[in-house]
């Protein structure tokens, strides 16, 4: 039990979602967590700006030690954890090598993804572009395909960094599930649907599904052009 | 001699130079190298296509492991040669907590300078907004404030996370660097002007210090009046 680990998180966040899987995969259940909402600018809140200057979720902390980037958080209980449930950084330098590269290059896609489905929320309505709107589009257009093609090379039913679940998949499974969720194709794009479908039912992932996902299984429709 | 090793890079690139810091620390020299012109838009060249589809630098490798993100580079260098140089993840939970939050917080830190100081280059002519500019502005003194602070409270001579240089300043530092030379002042953000002078001297940064700063010195000044 994680007693002593605080969680605030938002629901569907990815940032919020990897440290959740971490929580499960390092089997450190029971930990204090609180939902809040975004809509409601709850992580705009005291409760939040105390744990995390910046007023974003997650926020986390382990005793003392606060965690609030996911990355940061996600790599910390690795190592204070790791010898708890499976290893997520492989041994081998090759897997090794490859789960670092994928972890942090799939903050491209993230950035890519939310300058889309974001635009309207981050842009202020008298510096909208139709211009930026269609460069953004490209942008993620070419970044998807590049994980398509990632997945066509790697061998069926293996994960990011190989045969193991690692922290690449922990860091990138929300982004990826993120698009589908705003109704881009499994049909047009079978490989990043494959890993999609394959991953979405691993207990850590079913155990911390975005709940207004479940409440509300229908998600946007921005990606379907994709 | 890492002959096994090829950079790709490109001057006063904080990505690069990262790079090139830990590649010093772990003492790795002798690896192959080009520095590339961004003006002459080598990073698009076939040459780092065929290692960074993105067309970014850094472009590196070592053996057929491909790392062109500068956190996934550091890392893998770090885990592969932890025993050659010092060792750049401390052992005690405490130091290792603190150099996660703030390798990875920094984010938001280089996100932010990057929309002010490349506004321009960024965002096409017909896109520019004042109230853009004035936004971009506001957040990045919000965020040298923020990391002023984080400075205040630490221990004179310290490093990020503690009292060993970490990978935390390897990530760190090159994205301070680029305040200062951009024309942060040190009068008015003593504590980061006192890491910023403190760290200059060691030797994996004077070794890589970007070489168009050296030959000149004189950098910008968009940042005056922070």
């Amino acid at each position: 039990m994680a007693k002593d680990m605080t969680l605030l998180w938002g629901s569907g966040s990815p940032p919020c979602w990897r440290v959740m899987i971490a929580l499960e995969e390092k089997q450190l259940q029971g930990y204090n967590q609180k939902l809040l909402s975004f809509e409601k600018a709850e992580h705009k809140s005291k409760e939040v700006l105390d744990i995390n200057p910046r007023g974003q979720l997650p926020a986390f902390k382990h005793g003392d030690n606060v965690l609030n980037e996911s990355y940061a958080a996600c790599m910390y209980l690795e190592s204070r954890f790791r010898s708890q449930g499976p290893q997520l950084i492989p041994e081998g330098q090759l897997e090794q090598a490859l789960m670092y590269q994928r972890m942090f290059e799939v903050l491209n896609f993230s950035d890519k993804l939310s300058n889309v489905i974001y635009y309207n929320y981050r842009v202020p309505e008298g510096e909208r572009h139709d211009s930026a709107i269609k460069r953004n589009k490209e942008n993620l257009a070419a970044e998807i395909k590049l994980w398509e093609g990632y997945f066509q090379k790697a061998e069926v039913g293996s994960y990011l960094a190989g045969k193991a679940f690692s922290l690449a998949d922990v860091i990138v499974f929300p982004v990826i599930a993120y698009a589908f969720r705003f109704g881009l194709s499994t049909a047009r794009y079978p490989k990043l649907g494959a890993y999609y479908n394959m991953v979405k039912d691993r207990p850590s992932v079913k155990a911390t599904w975005p709940p207004h996902w479940l409440e509300n299984p229908q998600g946007g429709d921005t990606l379907k052009e994709f």
